[in-house]
Formats: C-alpha cells, structure tokens, sequence
C-alpha cells in the first residue's frame, strides 16, 4: 500500500553497532535543564532538583503492535514516543527524557531507521524531550522498540491513580475510538490492496481516523491546562486500553464504584459514521477500542466551575460508593456492569 | 543440553497481561527510600532529594545474546539485571530500580517466566534493586529483554569517561577474558551434545569460566570500596565489550593517549590453561572477549598510595598525551597500535 520510494539502500553492518547509534542522533539536541549529559557515557546523567522524577517505559512489537505495510516508519516513531509520554502526563508530570532501544532485522536498511529516528526527533521537538541513551541490536526476527520516559513533577501535583472519591466528577479530554476506527480502515484497504495491488485506497473520508491511529498526540496541553485552570485531579489514568478497561482501574485503585453514562462519552462525527458503515457499535468501539491517549481523570465537584463549558472536557459520569460497583449507565436509562473488554475482543478474526 | 524438569505448563494466554504481570511481580518487596510508588500506576514515582539521578538500558535478544539451550531461564533472568546495574557502577553511582520490559513468543509457558523473574528477583535483593515497572508483551519469535537501571549520586562524585589525565593510571578490577572463554566451552559442549544427545558434559575443569559467563556480578563492591578508600577515578567505564574497545572509549572522550602493558593484564589461570586447550591466545581474548563487567578506570598517581597492593585492582598501564596514540606494550617490549575488535572478530563461525 505505501511504497517506499526510496531507492538508496545502506545495510546496518557496514556501520557498526557505535557508527549506527552516532549516524541516527547526530542531529538531536538537547533542551531540558534536567538533562546534564545524554547520550555518550555509560549512564546518562539527569538533575531534578527538588522534584519527583517518573519513569515509565513500553515495547512495540512488530506484528503486535505494528503493521509496517501501513505505518509509515518516521509515524511508527513518532507515535512510539508518544505512548510513552501520555503515561508521564496521566501522573500530572512534564515529560523531559526518553530513552529508545530497539531491535531490528537485517531486513531495514539505514536509510528505514534513518525514517524511524526522524519521527522520535519530531516528538522531542514537539514535546521538548531529550533522547539520552538507548541500544541497537539485530533481532533474528522484525522491528521491536522499547522506549522509557522519565518526567518530573513537584510532589505535590503528582496524580495517581487510587485518589478517586465518591461524587467525584468523571472527565476524559478529546473524543474517543477513533484511533481503533482507523486500524479498522487501515486493515480493509489493506486487504484491498492484497486482492488488487493496483488499487489506490481513498482515506479523504477516513482522515481523522487515520490520523488518530497513525500520528496520535499525548496530552501534553492538558497538564498545562488544569494547572492555569488550578485544578489537581484526585485521580488519572491515561486512555491507552479502551475507556471501560480504565475506568475500572481508577474504581479498583480508589476503592469506588461510578456511574458512566452512554450519552455523555465524547465521539467524533467521522467515527459515528464509519460506525454506521462497519456496522458496529460506537459505544462499544469507544469503551473498548483503544490506542486514543486520551486522559481519563476525576475532580471532586467544587472544582466543576472551573472547568464548566472548557471544550477540552467532557464530564461522562461521577464515581459512587464501592458498593454500587461500575456501571454503564445506557441511552435506554439502564444500568449496565462495566467490564473490560481490551482491545482484542474487538478484532474482526 | 539443560532440560527442563518442570512438567507443569501454564499458558500466558490463560493469564492475560495484567495477571501475568501481577502474578510474576507479587513477590517483590520495595527496599530504596527513592522509590515512592513502584508498580501499578501509569508511571512509577521516585525521589532523589538532591541527587543526580543515573539511566542506563540493555536490549538482550534470544539468538542474538544469549542461547536458551545453555542458559537457565534464571541466569538470564539475574545476568540481565547486571549488565545494567553494572553501567550505573561505572559512573560511581547506586542503582536503585529497574524496569523490565519482555517480548515472548507462546512457546514459553508460565513457569519459564517464572524462573526468569526469580532470577531478576535474586538480582534486586542482592544489589538492593527495585523493581519499578516494565511491559509484558508477545512476540512472534523467541525472548527479548529490555531492562533500564536507574541510579543515583551525588554530583561531585560522578565519573564520566572523560577526565583522564596524561600520566593517570589505568587500573582494571578483577580478571579479564573469561566470560567470553566461558561461552566458548559451552558452545563446544551444545555442538557435542547436538551429535551425542546423551552425553553429559564435564564442566569441573571451567567451572570459573562457566559462572562467568553465566553469572556475572556487577561491581558494586567496587564503588563501595573506591568511597572508603577516598579515591575518586579521573574516568571510568565498565568493560562489556572488551578491554581494548573501552580503553579506545576513555582515550577519544578524555582526548589522551596510553600505554597498556600486556604483561600486566589480569588472567585467571583456569582461563589461561583453557586458552591453551582452545589454542588461543589469551591476551587477544582479554582485550576482545567482553562480557567481563569489571570496571576500568583511571586514576591521578598521587592517588596510587591508596589502591597500592588492594587485591581488588590491577595498575595496567598508563595515559598519555594524545599524540602518542593508544598502544599495547606487549611482552617483547613492542608497541603495538591498539584495536576494537570487539566481540565478533573472535567468533568461531
């Protein structure tokens, strides 16, 4: 489906482990005062004066994670800092470093890494983070990455995920599902493209969704939001595996139940349509799908004025007494148990 | 060649992601006072009230660094702890905690990880290392590894691969080259037992090699001793790769030059003796063989004094200026220029 067009092709070994390492970070900078030395020792060395430091860390698998036949390598990296990043800003943190470890088969030439380190760049230039270490290794089998982000935050503005209070306020930013709807899209066009490799897929109508799936971004903004609007969550979680899987998160950890209602979850008009098209659920999609780095936080009431009417938020529901468990509260006004689906359940195999 | 005895085979699929991690991790105690919050949240939360704060990260890969067929689920499992731990030692500083990120294919059942952890377990009891975090993933093919160490010191005390001086001396802990030796009789004895399956293999004769190669410890020791005896190193670097390769690393980065002298490189006489039976030479397997994590440093000589006669330290040689270029004095008084070779050059394939 994407071709790449680019004819040059270097192999991995006529550089070298260390020649491979200074060819693809020659051009990153480095921007946070935290960061004292970066890539170059055998630890890389950072300073947080008086602040709590987070630290979170994911693995992309290819074949898992990843279809290289329609994820662009330089969107491949750019998304795979971005997982990263939307754990430390679900902590209430400012993201400042990443590591980046990856295995790769002789399969990539340079000049496909060259592609992947150009799409890390742009996430630390988006998002002001350093790269400071990392190891490159040949894998017997595909692409994998491994990548950690440490963060910072005063200890008084970090955010867990077990503060959660009954008649808490329920909110998630953005909309939700679309980034499940655009694999879906993704995965038609290409077994199109498998039957018919003459075939030029039309995304125009697809466009949100794709871009969800392809180039997400985390919720650095928010952070930066809910401090001018002087609002500390009393619990946060970022949406990485479907709505419902998080929400029972928050309610284990906090020791609540909550009433989530069906009408009130944000969904974005193309998603409702390819809903329609798929024939499947929007809801569903949106309480299981996935992969939306969205953040799913709670407020206690007294904090509502503050962020009433804010297009960033939408109040979905209020927690409850641990003994009301975690509802679904339907358009048809029936309580429904929450479960947690994850992602799988809804795949078409 | 090691078989498992273990008849019991649980699949991970049984336990989905968020039970396979709680099941492997519910036996790991918190033991730093910079771990505020290890598992279980969106990112963990440490505290280094006025420290640096040390990262460092491996990628071991199945096929690539390590053969299941000679290595015991819980070596590896103790073995990759090291090789990360072992770089925060080589900037002087404590590790602290770990994340421990793992891709597996549905070949291993649930006890297999089981053992792995137990070996990662040992590790972090042993170093008083946390376990804070990580991802469990699938693969579609073999084990792969990725571990992050995070480490802390005070700023006046770090050590980077850049001070030595002309004229510092160059000082190794330990002994060199037998964990590269260690290997290569294990490989003998998996290509023995490829045509005689039932042969056992006698390994009495390179039980030190073998423990090398499968066991390593991380010098912590070492920057335990460096604080008592008041020596803090020009420059350091942990050998993972090879003296020669490290050596070549302190002389670009510190812009200096030396002298080793091959008469003075620390052997193990059972790994001379096994060099005799493989017919190789032994100083080539030291400055090439990796996979030793001692540390080398420097040191100013006024300091000499301090580390004079320590069982722990042997003066190799010394800095120069860098004009003089980096060389091995061998045993017949010639200088010779000083070379990477690196692992692979000494491979049998």
């Amino acid at each position: 489906m994407l071709k790449d067009k680019n004819e040059q092709r270097t192999s991995l070994s006529e550089l070298g482990e260390f020649g491979l390492i200074n060819h693809l970070t020659k051009y990153f900078t480095i921007n946070c005062e935290s960061t004292e030395k970066a890539i170059g020792d055998d630890a890389a060395v950072l300073e947080f004066s008086g602040k709590q430091v987070l630290v979170t860390t994911d693995l992309l698998v290819e074949g898992v994670h990843f279809d290289l036949s329609y994820m662009p390598l330089k969107h491949l990296g750019y998304k795979a800092v971005m997982v990263n990043l939307s754990d430390v800003y679900a902590m209430n943190g400012t993201a400042s470093q990443i590591t980046v470890s990856m295995a790769v088969s002789n399969r990539f030439p340079l000049e496909a890494l060259e592609e992947l380190y150009a799409g890390i760049q742009l996430a630390c230039k988006n998002y002001n983070i350093d790269l400071i270490g990392g190891d490159t290794t040949s894998s017997t089998k595909g692409m994998l990455l491994s990548i950690t982000a440490i963060g910072e935050a005063e200890k008084k503005d970090v955010v867990y995920r077990n503060g959660a209070k009954p008649n808490d306020l329920l909110i998630v930013t953005g909309d939700l599902g679309s980034a499940y709807l655009g694999l879906q899209v993704l995965e038609r066009e290409k077994q199109v493209f498998k039957v018919n490799p003459n075939s030029q897929p039309d995304l125009a109508n697809y466009s949100y969704l794709v871009e969800r799936q392809l180039k997400p971004e985390a919720r650095k903004d928010i952070v930066k939001l809910l401090k001018d609007l002087e609002v500390k969550p009393t619990s946060m979680i970022d949406i990485s595996d479907g709505l419902s899987s998080e929400i029972l998160h928050i309610c284990s950890q906090s020791e609540v139940g909550c009433n989530l209602y069906e009408e009130k979850i944000p969904l974005d008009p193309q998603m409702i349509s390819t809903c329609e098209e798929f024939n499947i659920d929007s809801t569903t999609v949106a309480l299981s799908g996935g992969e939306d780095y969205e953040l799913l936080f709670t407020i206690s009431q007294e904090d509502f004025p503050k962020i009433k009417g804010n297009p960033n938020f939408t109040v979905i529901g209020h927690m409850t007494d641990k003994t009301e468990g975690a509802n679904l509260v339907t358009r048809a006004n029936q309580k429904v148990e929450l479960t947690a689906q994850g992602w799988n359940s809804l795949s078409n195999d």
